[in-house]
């Protein structure tokens, strides 16, 4: 199991046009797609950079995956996601060496990927997202 | 001015060593240099992933830049270092769009670089580095 490189960084936002004044007018990047995902309470603003992305994360409803995360920390950065080569093997190993999984298996991703949660208390404080394939 | 690509992402550690299990043992990827700054209390460790990397900043004393990070909210990302064509220009639009730097002049960053900080209360709550020029 090897990572290739980051897929993509979550940052958690109140009103993602308030903060496109920072990505798409002062950057300078491109909103690539906009989804609304009502089961997980979250719209969710694609931003290419580079051969990685911003995936800006707003609440659709004070039920969102997100809200207790807005209310406790605030608006910023709320994971980092990585494509790895093999997700079978990075839950195998993860568990061997303490990283916990948020989930017992892998579970289906955007775009065809398969992605596993790694808890922020076996990371360093890091919630790691691992993805297996590409977004398509 | 434009953003071109992640340049690093910053993670403070309390015991690199003990982080290294995660960045090079679980996910595969090569500690390219390890350099002490005593001067900002900080080692780092540059690990490099895809077009992009991640550093470790760990505190060599007390007294360094991420003490109080580190005692406030604990280990996890310190900030997001993005590679742009123009920091005079980025300076000048920050400050006309209300995106606060850090410091009144670019600041000179490792390998020859321009950097710039902008203030997390005016970024959604992201420490956003700017930073002109390839680091060598």
């Amino acid at each position: 199991m090897k990572a290739i490189k980051i897929d993509h960084i979550g940052i958690v936002v109140r009103d993602a046009k308030e903060r496109l004044k920072l990505y798409r007018d002062f950057l300078g990047l491109k909103v690539e797609k906009i989804e609304e995902l009502p089961e997980r309470g979250l719209k969710v603003y694609f931003i290419q950079i580079g051969e990685t992305r911003f995936e800006l994360l707003e609440p659709l409803s004070e039920s969102s995956e997100i809200t207790k995360f807005l209310e406790t920390r605030g608006e910023g950065i709320h994971h980092i996601a990585v494509n790895i080569t093999n997700i079978e093997e990075a839950v195998k190993l993860a568990k061997e060496n303490g990283f916990k999984p948020l989930s017992e298996e892998p579970k289906k991703g955007a775009g065809g990927t398969k992605v596993l949660f790694l808890h922020p208390k076996t990371t360093g404080g890091v919630l790691l997202e691992l993805v297996e394939g590409e977004h398509k």
